[in-house]
């Protein structure tokens, strides 16, 4: 019986989304069982017009290698600038974009549970969201898919 | 043996403190033995009075669904605002508030550990905490909490 | 055999990899086999040069106890100001440092990988990194390493 892994991504941060479907897909390609939970924030890197303005924040991060004070990071500009700099230093390194990650988890067999109650609070209905998720879902579902495994994992972010 | 499910909360804030009542409460209705450890900012969640004021923060959240742009998000009222909306959109879901998650906690033996460091590092004295809440505690008191179970989730909000 | 303790630190700021570094000693003195990831902005921390200036950010930290209203944290000097008030609170109540805690994590044979990805999207060499480190490393590595555990207990800072 496989180790399952449980991801909830809460974030709706790039530098969060990114990370959680690198750790989703190298587990489900090693063998694990993965299944992958969005909640709150989390939902937009799953909705078709959101998922493609994911950014990064550099306001409130003082380790992001943003060229600038603390101060500018507010101004308008800054964290579109921040979010260009970081998508085109991961294509410059091949690291695959969010489109690609998620396709990826789509074919590894990674099962994506959009959240049911973050829906209704944030007025998202399922057509809203991209094809190939599982039915939404309460936190009950998502404990016990990560239960079932002989041993299991568990992350969040 | 059942599944033992560690929760430590970290952050102050209503959008990471939610989903970890929700997950603990949801694993304890399921049979799971749970428990939860408050530092860092985490100690404001069970703080008497400072848990009354607990806020989300649009600033350096791109994701969060606010109508303005991120530079206004800095305007005093703005983080008042965005907290208002949420527990509004909350309210109007019927998602428990954070006073309700700590008694439906209560009720299913949820057992809620105050970090001992922490308390000392920002002066709060038990009687500053509210009531129900296991002796203040360490990491290893919590870590073999966790570890004594036949499995073993651990997460961190 | 012994409970595998995998961390993943991906922030780069003082008040997640304190805990995250007092879970992991915790965990190595208690007898349990610890590893480090360090990722994303999470590199700092083993950075010779950066993790001299961790900071911890009140931007967008409604928990932060700053006793300044939210639209001043983003002034020059103010995040220089918390971290420094932090610092201090830490020396009095006699926390270690991250300097010492990396000391000790290192003594209690907790293992610390940096990501080889991060590495090359941040232009990061091995000797920009401190001593002591495990080969720079992916996340299939990190993910045998827990899950080779009799249990295996995973967080992310």
């Amino acid at each position: 019986m496989a180790t399952k892994v449980g991801i909830i991504v809460l974030s709706g941060t790039l530098d969060k989304a990114m990370p959680a479907f690198i750790i989703g897909t190298t587990a489900a390609a090693m063998g694990m069982e993965v299944g992958m939970f969005f909640s709150f924030y989390g939902l937009n890197v799953i909705h078709k017009e959101k998922m493609k303005n994911l950014k990064v924040s550099p306001v409130g991060n003082p380790a992001m290698p943003i060229p600038v004070p603390q101060i500018f990071t507010i101004l308008p500009g800054m964290m579109d600038f921040a979010t260009a700099m970081m998508k085109d230093m991961m294509k410059k390194h091949k690291v695959p974009s969010i489109e690609e990650l998620i396709n990826q988890a789509k074919e590894l067999d990674v099962k994506l549970y959009p959240c049911q109650m973050a829906m209704s609070l944030f007025g998202y209905k399922e057509e809203d969201l991209i094809d190939g998720l599982q039915k939404p879902a309460g936190a009950a579902t998502f404990l016990n898919f990560v239960n079932a495994g002989e041993k299991s994992l568990i992350l969040n972010f």
